[in-house]
């Protein structure tokens, strides 16, 4: 049965990861370039709507591959897990190369607002692509945007991997999707400030590098003029890892032994000695 | 037993279609009228209520017609899923008469409104019923807004695709309607910016032509005099069609052969070799 | 087993019509207090908590009463699905009778917001109770208030009679009830201008009959001077019974006979003949 | 069974309560500071994220220890649920240790920005942790806040008793975290006014405790001198009662004795006589 489940070999796999990380930036640089360069909508679209390409792009690619998305959830697995660690790079690779094809579009389809609105492509856009401290603007340092890089990825995988495990009360009727959107929906609303909630380093390196093929030289550098572009690559790393510990040592190994499927959080409301 | 799933003839899936399709313009029309003309609630009602909109007309038209609501779809499904060719232009004219008739009643409904905001039915309130390039305002033009559509339609059929494709992680449950209408409020969030997301030639012909009807004179042409109208109707099928394809070929094939009704996004995380 | 479903007596139906409704007017009316008299949210909130009021509300009442919470969707049970005639009258009166103790409350807890506002407790925050036409400001008539709760309420029971219809595609896993409320969502935000969706003659005259008490001397007039109160209670009737009659003759009498309970909408992509 | 489902010992309870508590407080504190001392977001990025951190609490520790994350709840389940009350405090304490550790994560990332919005730490962002009589500038007192917090947590622990309660309409597929979720969403958006919806001693004792070691000298006394700091403690234990008690006295009691586990609110539209 195990067997069954198994993708059509790592070629497959990397297909669904190409395919599902370019949808949810389709939506993730999408919504920032309709708010930013065009005036439409504010920041609760954009929480809202990265947090929907999370749950759209895991339900495109989750069959085939499992549906990360994120190198920094790709390598928690591979860590925590028993996700193969040969793995880890194709999709890492696939993840970014969906990312930057998603925000070649976007750069594609919004030439003429983010022309109107930025047309020297400046930091002033740059938001749309990839982050930044503050997100440019706010009196927030690289250290402060590494430190809640690393706390964004932590809650992440820790939630993710809470929500995915069957032992514990994970969604059924195939709807953790949305449930692990309406994640990513509540870290932007709580955890955008310091470093615009990258927790990603597909999604954050990806567009970079297509904004700068496209013409916004100071890509990777930040409004201090440091080399930003690796903050929110290494940080996630290290915050997912973190997250993912938290989960094993302080829930995952306090789970009963043979909980059934599906339960009710009032399960255990009957006393149970 | 798939017999008995078959509704009561093509004239009941056109009632069907029809219904549906008008609630759904009954939602995505209103909210634009109220917005607009009477100046309650913003953008992220618009994206809301359009996308719930799709949620409760698919909910109504669903076991008898399959709901598409949106010829683009419909041709989609005849190009990829074997939905039979002859049924196509009833379906589409269905969807098109419950998309006028709907825009008839908000049109119906707010005519105070819409007098008091703009007494000419100008360009200004043309986009309660029917799209425009960069929404009638913005520095975008048709060719921005032809290209919009196509992107727009292809993420559009390549989701649902995935989300109710049995053999990949589609909602159970009865809920896959519900992640629709999530999918249709991420692309008015961040694919609204360049042609208004119409992404449907029913929801926007049909209310078009109500308006032009009811004194909107200009309802044809688009703020540059262009005739603008066959835009929305024609990149969106071209789109429809690649979206489908970009499934077929990158995801339907890499789908395991054998795989269960309900699965967790985690279910491969346990090696499988 | 049918009999084993039937609640403890029609006084216990009352009982649950009663707090369920009282539930849904706390968020109602409270959530207008706080955007109105408080300043705090905007109509989007408006429309939210309202929708998640009716959500909260059917999960407190549904398995008593099957929770309609307002006389307008009672009555439309009664025409179109044997719902018993003679529990129509005692339903309306619970269900206006929690309405009216929520409203006493919200009046009771946010006396000093809404003295501080609007000291002489005028038109400026009936709005908070009970509905206006426009809502009080905007230049609409009786009369648009009048068609627009047909309109208004044809579409909630019109919506209502598909999601719960165990032949139709109905939701599963008692997740009927959201689906509800974000209906009731989508309605606040399409269709608020005109009269502001009161679409239940309970959730208008029993707040409005709180606010009269409490010295809101002009709760039964509107900004013309002319006795409104009657509206909400007579369209939403005859818009309930309109809804009822567009599902029975143009959706369920095209219901496959034997649809199973669980199916998705994709289900007849497959060719059926 | 019952036994199996035991978690291993109240260690593991007391830490699922831990890490559920901090995961809603990470997200509660989070979005107050993004919102207030960064200008990211409005009051419904405030209402969302909390009731979503509640969602994402509860799936991380429902399975260990029924995720009650609130001592309120605790208390109410110990009285009217036979849970066993010499847990009572253990949670508790666990649940404001997890609130307290979260307020201290979000004082530290945030540093930056509280700093620049309010270098005196005073009570202009003290609401980024813990709660006021009007959210500090209403013109509302202590004794608004204190009813107010009765109320409101009696809706919270209504509904909640409702949505967990299997011979009612309990929400399957393990998805009752997300209507409890949007519970606290709308009672956000409706209840917030009076006393910003504390509605939990942890909450609000554990954050207020960061903010005061962390410089924040007047953060057990509102803005008229009181000290405040008991209301959000004590209130909210009274509210939990009294919502109990009409969960229990109007609503269990009138349950059908054997109402199977999976059933449509419309299931009792057939007469039963």
């Amino acid at each position: 049965m195990v067997r069954s489940l198994k993708a059509r070999g790592l070629a497959g796999e990397m297909a669904a990861e190409f395919v599902g990380t370019m949808i949810l930036i389709l939506f993730g640089c999408g919504v920032v370039a309709q708010v930013v360069a065009a005036g439409i909508g504010d920041h609760d679209s954009i929480a809202w709507a990265w947090g929907l390409g999370v749950t759209l792009g895991v339900y495109v690619a989750s069959r085939i591959s499992g549906a990360h998305l994120n190198p920094a959830v790709t390598i928690a697995l591979a860590v925590f897990k028993g996700f193969e660690w040969r793995k880890v790079a194709p999709y890492a690779l696939a993840q970014t190369a969906g990312a930057f094809l998603a925000a070649m579009l976007v750069r594609w389809n919004y030439t003429e607002v983010l022309n109107a609105k930025d047309p020297g492509l400046t930091i002033k856009t740059q938001g749309v692509f990839s982050t930044l401290p503050g997100n440019g603007t706010l009196p927030v340092g690289d250290w402060a945007a590494f430190r809640d890089q690393i706390i964004g990825t932590a809650i992440l995988v820790l939630v993710i991997f809470a929500i995915t495990d069957l032992r514990n009360t994970a969604p059924a009727a195939n709807l953790a999707p949305v449930v692990v959107g309406f994640l990513v929906v509540a870290i932007g609303m709580a955890w955008g400030t310091n470093a615009g909630y990258a927790i990603n380093p597909a999604r954050d390196f990806g567009p970079r590098l297509a904004s700068w093929l496209t013409g916004y030289d100071t890509a990777f550098t930040d409004q201090y003029g440091f080399p930003y572009w690796w903050i929110p690559i290494v940080a996630p790393v290290i915050g997912a890892v973190i997250g993912g510990a938290i989960y094993k040592y302080l829930i995952e190994r306090n789970l009963p032994a043979d909980a059934p499927l599906d339960s009710m959080p009032a399960k255990d409301l009957e006393p149970a000695n």
